[in-house]
Parts: structure tokens; sequence; C-alpha cells
């Protein structure tokens, strides 16, 4: 069950959106052969910008991946300038969604190759070339596939709410798009998975709008051998954005159990943290608690190598 | 016919392509009052780039107005730099149009504008005010309305041919598009002009373009008590760029006097410089020769005043 490099022979997929997602997927691509993992990102939260196409879960990922991602922040690049979006303040345009001089770079070559008729995906393969990332990076989908916020204050589209309005109005439903079909690279990679990890992404607004995605829900109840689910709840909270705040406006208590419960039907395994309460609701998963809280790269391996081990010993017995 | 500023207190109209264009209109905005001075500009020569619409001839005659002009090439903002650039080639994103940070904000604001439903006069008239440029700047026409150019290599796009194959190609033919329509501002603009200056740019990529723009022409033809043509031709050569070599490969002398007999029809004065033979072919025309190259600030201001003086002079008279 192990390769001859002494990488555990399975075929994992991971469906991630951003920063927490990026932080699990740099672990397992520590513990894995690059072509035993494929990620499946978020492109709900994409959006048309200064005429652009900005991906910021395919981003976050990639450069994380690539060993540029911006620690401090958790988005954006490391070592980042400023010139061009501090003369697009001077020049009266929008300051609310924040590029730095190297991300733009990567905006503008995907927009420039969008526009001669790549997919995305073949856009993001071009990038991720570029930025060394062995792995397979999957956009969820090639067509536009726009995640809405209905909130106290209307409809908003996804990054109106979630940074120029910082997530603050309150959350009365996600709307997904129908009829949004998946990428022929995203039905290959599911196709001979052998286990399906779900991120510690947030459940509504990154790992829903993948499994919205035909068929990819249907093809991850049907093909892995196991679906683990990763806790984005931690001690009743969010390491970072609005999943909990979601949670307690869409009806539902801020636990790792809730999320478990919502992710019911899908899962064999369920990864949560030291920090919650012990809960084994439903007798089809198998709940295992552990520290999934990824403050340095040490964390990030070491949650990886439990998620794969845990997934080898129950493959094997 | 002065103001009480002393200005000289005639309309004037100026249409411009780039670099040569920007000079003088640059010597005409100190000479007259902000409000006597509007500038319809070459828009033949936009093209969408990284999914950004640039507009190099408003923007050269913009940097320039606002005294942010890149004097060492003609092109592009003083003090630039190229972060992003340097990113794009690294991501080996098309490198053969460089884009500095600085320009590309104006591109980036430009394209956010018009994504919003802006015309082209509308967010040129919102960058120009942030470039402090006070007279009107006019594109020609809210349409697109590109120039091809009919080549040995084949049928290029303006930008392809200009700046990718550094105009190299032999021109067998300038294709203008059909039923371009003016902006209303450029219609308003004419209608009350005195004086039309066609600026030295190159006459068929830089001037023709705007001409054939409806009703452009037949409203020179009609409203200005003068229309004073400046040649680009300076001592049988262009000053920069492929006029020369163009005029010859149209079967043209490459002269300031065949500049002359191609704008014919429509021009009352024609100024052409010191170098080059004296001829007046015509006798509806004033042939005026002065010294016509802009080295320097003071060079641009004293070819303006000349031509001011003459256009009043020649209306008094």
């Amino acid at each position: 069950m192990t390769t001859a490099e002494g990488y555990p022979n399975l075929k994992f997929v991971v469906l991630a959106g951003g920063v927490g997602g990026a932080k699990l997927v740099d672990g397992l691509s520590q513990v894995l052969a690059p072509e035993n993992l494929a990620i499946i990102t978020n492109t709900g939260d994409d959006f048309q910008h200064f005429g652009l196409t900005i991906c910021p879960d395919v981003d976050t990922i990639m450069y994380t991946l690539g060993g540029e991602a911006n620690a401090d922040t958790g988005w954006g690049r490391s070592e980042e300038s400023w010139r061009v979006f501090e003369e697009i303040s001077r020049l009266d345009g929008p300051s609310w969604f924040k590029l730095g001089d190297l991300d733009l770079a990567a905006h503008l070559v995907r927009s420039e190759l969008l526009s001669k008729g790549c997919t995305l995906t073949q856009a993001t393969a071009h990038l991720a070339i570029s930025f060394s990332v062995p792995n397979s990076l999957l956009p969820m989908s090639d067509q536009p596939a726009p995640t809405l916020i209905e909130s106290d204050q209307g409809l908003l589209s996804f990054q109106t709410w979630f940074v120029e309005m910082a997530w603050q109005p309150v959350v009365k439903q996600v709307r997904l798009p129908d009829e949004i079909k998946a990428s022929k690279q995203v039905v290959n990679a599911l196709s001979v998975a052998d286990v399906v990890v779900l991120a510690p992404s947030n459940p509504f607004v990154s790992i829903d709008p993948i499994l919205n995605v035909y068929p990819i829900r249907e093809m991850i109840s049907d093909i892995p051998e196991l679906v683990i689910g990763v806790s984005p709840i931690v001690g009743g909270k969010a390491i970072k954005g609005p999943a909990a705040k979601m949670m307690a406006e869409l009806g539902m208590e801020a636990t790792a159990a809730a999320v478990a419960s919502y992710y019911d039907s899908l899962l064999d395994v369920f990864v949560f943290d030291n920090l919650d309460v012990a809960v084994s609701f439903s007798e089809g998963i198998v709940f295992h608690q552990t520290n999934t809280i990824m403050n340095n790269l040490y964390d990030r391996r070491a949650l990886a190598s439990h998620i794969v081990d845990l997934a080898l010993e129950l493959i094997r017995s």
C-alpha cells in the first residue's frame, strides 16, 4: 500500500476553498506523491474586477503550493508590493479589493489566456507550472459559477459581501447557480479517487459550491473508498472567516458536530479538533479527534500525515 | 480678439495621435485658455490586452498634459516601475507590449469604468480629472474603431504591426472601419470650433482614423474658419515612427509637400519645417514655414504660439 519512495499508493482528491483548505493541501502535498494528490478548488468566489478574472481560492492554493503565499495575511503573495494599487487609489479607482503588484500579474496572465480562448482549467495549469506546483490544481468548473449571498441587506455578490462588507450582513441563504458542470479534468480525477477529503473550509461558501457542480457530489457518493471531512470549526469558532457566524445565522449550532451532521450522508470519516466535545452521533461515520489547528508548516504536515495514516488504516482493515 | 487674461479668444480643436500630437497639444495648452482648447484623439490603435482596454494615444496626451509623461521614451509614465511586467514575464505571459506599473493603473481604472457601463469619453474624463488635465480630452468615438494594416505579411491588427512587429511589415493599405460615429462631445466641440489643427501625427494611422469617424471630416470641411495642418515630415523624414516609411510604401514621396497634397481639400494653412523645400502648389492654401521640431518644452510653446498668432492674423485679415 506504499510506493517504493514510501508514499502511500492511494489517490487523494481534496475539495478546498481558500486559506484553511490551502494549509491542509500544503501538508498533504508533503506526504503524498504529486500524482497522488489532486485539488478541486472552489471558483464560486471568482469575480470580474477591473476587467480581469480574479480567482481568489485558486490563487491562494497555487501560491501556497508554490511557496509564494503571504503567511501573515493568509491571502496574496509574499514579498508583495502595492505600486499599482496605490496609483489606482490616486486615480479614484475602487480600492475595496486589495491587489498587489505580483498578485495582479497572475490575474493579468489568466485574463489574457481566457481572452485567447483557454479554459479556466488550462489557464490555471499554465500558471501552476510557472509556480512549480506539481499537483493537478483543478477549478471545479470551466463555467462561471458565482455564489450569491441573500442577506439582510439584499442579494449580494460574494465578494461584495465577503470583502467589501467584511461578511457583516446577516446571511439568510447562500444561493448557488443551477446546471454548472464539472470540467473533464475534475471528472477524471474523481473517477480514480481512493480518498476524497473535504478540507477545513467554509461548508456553505467553499465546499457546497464545489459539491453543487454536477456530477461532483454524485461521484463522491459513489466512487472513493473513503470520504474524510475535516472540521473548520475548532472550539466552537472558525479559525478564520465567517463559518461560525454563518452557522448561527442559518439556524445551526456552531460546532464541529453540526458540521459533521451537515455533511452526514457523504462522510465515512470526520476529523475534528481536540478542543471540541467528542461526539459520534452517526453510526456510519468514524469520528476522529486530533489537533487540527495549523499554525505552522509542521502542523500542516502533522495533520496531513494523520489523515493519510487514518485512511491507510481504514482501507486496509 | 484676446481675452482679459491675454489668451486669444478663439476655440481651437486639435486632431492628434500619439507622441508628435501630444507635444503640439502640450504647447497649445500653454498659450490657450483651457476652455478654448479641445483635443480629439485617435482611438484606432486602442486594443484589448490582458482583458484590459488600452488606449495608447489617449494616454500619451493625458500623461503629457498632466505633466506625467516619460520624456525619454515618448510613451508611458515618468518615474515608472516594472514590477508587474517582470512578474508577467516570469509567468510566461506576453511581453511584446510593455506595461509599467503606473501606466497599468490607468488601464485598470478605465477598464473598470467601461465594465460598469461608462462610455470611453466618460472614462477618459474621469482619468483626465485625476491627471489634472483642464482641457476637453475627447476620444474620437465611443465605439471601438480598430485600424487594420494590410501588409506584405497579411492583415495585421494595428498594435501587432506597430509594436510587436516594430512597423517593419510593408504596408499595402490601411483599413479603417465603416460606420463609426463620433461621440456627442466631439460633435459639440467641432460645432463651435474657430480653428481646427491637424497635429504633426501620422496622416494614415493617426489623423485619417479620426477623419474617418462620421461626421468629423464633414464638420471640419464646413465649420471652422481655419483648418491648419502641421507637417509630420521634417527634412524628408518622420521625427519618430513610420510616417515616412509608409508614404514610400503607399506610393507617395516622403515630403512635407506630399502631406499637404494628401490633406489638400481640408486645408486652409499648412505649416512645415525650415528644413524642407518651400513649396506652394495649391493656391487655396497658405504655406507657412517655421521650426516645427519640438525637442523641449520651449519648442512646443514656440510652435504653438506661432500657430495661434498665424490663426489670429489670418482670421483678422
